[in-house]
């Protein structure tokens, strides 16, 4: 795996990434975006997403809080993409957690065709129907149950799917890579997911490879939060989160080989 | 007062605190919420507003940059919250500052019964109707006229009331506890006082006493405060606002129990 | 230049900045603002803005993540803060780069008279109509092609305007100032150059003469980036971003005399 190589393709091209996003996160998404080499705009009005989605390199479409004007900007948004054939992310947070927020992404599937879909093990389950099964996170702690929601939800939304959990899950249909990469840390730092489904939009947008990009952008923002809880973990999750945004600028291609943890169906393949 | 057992009860339960917040705060107290022990959930369109509240184990209303359409999912949430026997914490950010900020602070306090309302003097001031009496903060110095304003308060609105300032003061009618921690740094932080109001709701979601959780949940904050100015506050209010974050995760029973300053009605109840 | 005494004055006065922002930036600006000594204050409903304009000592306009309700709001305040003799400083962030925020500004400069507007070299050069000329960014590098669109806009425009870049430039019709400070790490924290619109804004709410005003506020804000990226550069743009707060808090008199570097049309004007 080029992890690294990509990782500098990225830095080169510096892609614009259009972000629409939720109200808690988006400062942190465009100081993560800004750190790892890429550029952030947000653009929500349904007047101008369309324009601006077809001038980025990739476009992030985020349900943290949703309303209905930001679906139909999503939608417009999604859709122009789709004809610019730029890359879509979708990050269904909170989906299951009310009706509202599961038929919204059912809404923007059904209308964007997208290039990947990040969330955790709850959320995809739910967007793919399977929530009545696994009941709460709580039941999907296994590793092989995460991979088992993800291929299910792949190929149910015919795109590929990034499970992020203890060990992240690549999956496209039943082609599967695990990065084994991050810290605990990142689940005491709100928008963690958030930036990283942006942070992969970045890796998509210069690698068509969606499956290796994003194993390439997952090892690469779990190996910056591990340097980052090396510098400033043991002081606490808001000296991480700020260790986190200057390690992301600083990652490259050596720490990505000698840290990074990625396995394709069994064996290494870093 | 067994206010670090308070803490380490929340702790330990993990309260789910749904907030409608303004716009400034919302990074801020997501990541409060998480390094203290709660989970924040933002969740704003009238479609799901009562489904998250019910949800969660309480509800912060707070107006610092109203819209008409956040009024209106703010008094669905707190119907649904009033139902469902989720509490609930009003913050009047900027009540007194213009007319509509008041005259939605008494539209939601119609509607929604709520478990405490936590501001500074000139706020609680102004939705209790004493305003035109105190001609803004600087005639409300002294410790004496804050109880009092909060004391009025309480009665009017039926329900506990904090006071932010020098001295916290917590007031459920006549019953008064002083809480003497904190640091002035923590005016030059936005949103430390809207942060505030999301971790008394954290502490209420545990200690059905609310004016015993909101001793708990100041001292916990206000100890936290100092730890993080001994270790930040030289540098600036940037360190100042890391170290908070890192502290309010690090405070515990011990250091409470060491540092806090909490008085009632005249005799030291720590 | 008393750009020093500027600073005091405004530190003294703590002016009340009236701010209609984009969701991006809304946290970092007030702290931004606090740390240097004015008081933020964020308000958006039409139903309110008019009284927050009237009652602050400056008016921030922001596009950057325009909604239809936003533009209306800004008109209602920037409209009420003319009347009131409040300075309205417009930042037109993102023009050119849609329709939609082109013509937002063009409405906004149609109904409200500003007295400032800042933005990059290519956001000036949009809202003058200059855009076709230079096709994008890259085109204006040289600092003689920077002053001539900002003379042009001010012209066009009849208020000052200040292009920030490598070096700043104030132009006021044909009286230009130039100001050498600030550091390149400024570009890796978002809502870098919102924040200084909102700090030109104290600025001019404590000094008539805009020119002057904003020549202190740039070489203000300018020397205290210089000062955080020699304490916190090297870590990477988490660490400058939290230095930036800390030192615009620290940086005085005596520091903006040693570094500044204004230049007023060829002679250095310290």
């Amino acid at each position: 795996m080029e992890a690294g190589e990509i990782l500098n393709r990225m830095r080169e091209k510096n892609p614009l990434i259009h972000n629409i996003t939720n109200v808690v996160v988006t400062n942190f998404t465009a100081n993560g975006l800004l750190a790892i080499g890429a550029s952030p705009v947000m653009a929500y009005a349904k007047e101008e997403v369309a324009d601006m989605a077809v001038a980025s390199d990739a476009l992030v479409l985020n349900i943290g809080t949703l309303t209905k004007e930001n679906v139909e900007s999503m939608i417009i948004a999604g859709k122009a993409a789709n004809k610019g054939n730029t890359p879509v992310v979708l990050d269904p947070v909170g989906a299951g957690a009310t009706a509202y927020r599961t038929e919204s992404v059912q809404k923007i599937l059904n209308e964007v065709k997208i290039s990947l879909m990040r969330g955790n093990a709850a959320e995809v389950a739910a967007v793919s129907g399977m929530q009545a099964e696994i009941k709460g996170v709580d039941a999907v702690g296994l590793t092989e149950d995460v991979v088992a929601i993800a291929k299910a939800a792949s190929k149910k939304i015919q795109a590929p799917v990034v499970i992020t959990g203890k060990k992240d899950v690549v999956a496209n249909g039943d082609i599967v890579y695990l990065i084994a990469n991050g810290h605990p840390l990142l689940t005491k730092v709100t928008g963690a997911g958030c930036l990283l489904s942006s942070v992969l939009a970045a890796f998509i947008a210069v690698e068509k490879d969606v499956v290796k990009a994003c194993a390439a952008g997952l090892a690469a923002y779990g190996v910056a939060a591990e340097m980052a809880a090396e510098q400033g973990g043991k002081e606490g999750p808001g000296s991480f989160q700020i260790q986190l945004l200057n390690k992301l600028a600083q990652v490259n291609k050596e720490d990505i080989l000698k840290m990074a943890r990625i396995e394709k169906e069994g064996e290494f393949a870093i």
